[in-house]
């Protein structure tokens, strides 16, 4: 039952991780494309939002791997 | 039954968080490609806004943690 | 089963907030970034606004505690 | 059994409630950062509106607790 | 089971009058920014309509009150 | 059974209604909002049209108050 | 199992009944309010769309009550 | 058993049949609003369309009618 | 267990037909309302295709017939 | 159950025939109001189109019919 | 058991060929309408795009028959 | 078991390549009507992308062949 | 039951790489179609992003080939 | 049940992957498309971009092959 579980977090923080940062970097890529010389602040901005983005799901893979190893 | 239950936790905790954090994070980034002068209020603004989305997801994770750890 | 519950209130009121302050707080930086000048009216808005959206939520945040503490 | 049944009512009502608040008080920080000396109307709409939108929300919660609490 | 079927009562009913104020309601708040002399008529047609909205949702809420009541 | 059975016919029937009645009266709303001398012949044509709309839905609630009550 | 066969029947009617009138008498409004000269001819098409549409969802309803009057 | 058959039947035949006509008749109602000098064939076509649409739903309304009675 | 199969052959028939019917005519109405001297050709077309699309849902709506009275 | 199985493969495959046939002859008829006078080659076009399409679902009809018979 | 394992495989192929047929035949026919003159070039290129379409569904309708004549 | 894992399988293929294929071929083909003098290297770009898109549903094909033939 | 798991995987890889591959190709299809002296840098870029793309769904493949295998 | 598991676990990390990566390759390409001379720095934060989102659900194949070796 443990391993449902543990499959049913990772599985679900994998789809979080890519719907969001997926968003983020797209519109990272549009802001370049269309003000090339503002690429610079997009990319540090993009830095941050990916690093606040995946926080949320890298702990519910913890949760995960605490339920593998249990 | 309580791994199923904080792996949904967990799950659905990193689904609302990248939705929430996605959208805010790209509308900013948007905002910053279409006019760089704002950059600065749109940026302290983000981060009071990711700060407030993951207040309740957090909450969720600690509910997945205490039924982890249960 | 109440350990269910507790993560399906938890989860459903995590989705439900990251929603609904996500699609405020992004319309606040649209409103934003295009009109600079209305940023002090548009962010108090904003908060009134998370800040009522966060109310049942909460509550829901405070069943899921309720029954995994039972 | 119904412990569930809580967790079920509290969920959509704060499912309910954030979709309903989220689309009003988008619409109405949209109003007013395309003309700001209409705040004040939409303002007092905006809170009326959100009152009438967490009646039913409120009545679910209240219908959650009393199912916790039986 | 009748609490289940109170909880499926309660929350749809939730949904459903968030859904159709939230519709009517910003409707009303975007007339109100896009025409703000016509305020008054809107503002009143609102209240009629919200009126309307709710009176099938409050019947499912007097429902689950009967369920769980009994 | 029969309980389950009344709140998805009362929870189906608030959502039908909802919805319907959401779409008329916020079209009748834009209508007024883009040509106010129009309001009466909408707002008549509303009233109608929300009659029309509850019909089904009421006798659907009427069917959940038969089976609640059997 | 035949109440939940009827409110099965008697909630997908309701549901049906409001989808398909709201979509048209919502179309109706909008030629009305576009071209209010036309709102006569409008408004009589409208009747019979209405009565057309309601036929199947009533003879739905007829199955809903031959079964809970079984 | 039968009950239920006969409750699918009738609801899918009422969704079908209500989102068809639905879709014709508010196309026929936009029609009539461009322009009114064609609304005779438009609605002579109307009446054709809805024929043609409701004859399958009505067979799956006779099926269930044979299932109710059986 | 043959009841159930026919009303789902005989529900999903109705959806298919009412939906691809739907589609065909009200772009037929379109197309009418566009130009009018076109009629004849498009409403021609038009029994065609109604023809085409209800060939394979009516083979459905005869293996529900034949589901019923085996 | 393999009345089930048939009445899947029949009422999948008459969802699919009327999707794929609705979109074709629609575009076809889009097609000729558009340019009449390229309704020969659309006509023509639309029936190679339809029997193309309709191969797949007539053997899914067929694979019904074998399950009824057998 | 494998009677509904034929059928699912059957139903899916017959909406996966006929959902991306629809979508090629009527791009088809969308550039035919527009430019006549290329309607060989199209017409080559659409019977390849469908014959390269129905390879895989018409592989799932063989295993729908060896599961079937099994 | 093992029938409905390859009919799961199956089915899934042929929708996975039927939605790539379709979505590919009809960009193709929309190219083709725009520029007819670039159809060269659309159809060779066209060849290469439907080859690497079945690379994955054929893999998959296989699996329910050797599930089918075990 | 490592049949089922096996079917779930492959199909699911299956539907992933085709509808990232899709998504991908089409658009260098429509960059091509707009400009076709950058064709050779996208069409590198895309084989590129195609072999990036499958790296996940062909390692799905192995999970899905090690538990048919087993 | 761990088998289910693993391939829940690839799965969802192949949609996700697949789903994120297609989003940014293709918004990389269509950038490139409308500036060939900002295709170096699409490209450099297109290869970033990939990098990050393929993070989480490279952690939720390691999850996979954990419970498939077990």
């Amino acid at each position: 039952m443990q391993y449902i579980a543990a499959s049913i977090a990772a599985g679900l923080a994998a789809l979080a991780a890519s719907y969001g940062n997926g968003q983020v970097i797209s519109k990272a890529l549009e802001g370049m494309a269309r003000q090339p010389e503002a690429s610079g602040t997009l990319r540090s901005t993009m830095f941050i939002g990916v690093g606040l983005i995946e926080a949320v799901p890298i702990m519910s893979i913890v949760v995960a791997f605490m339920l593998v190893l249990k």
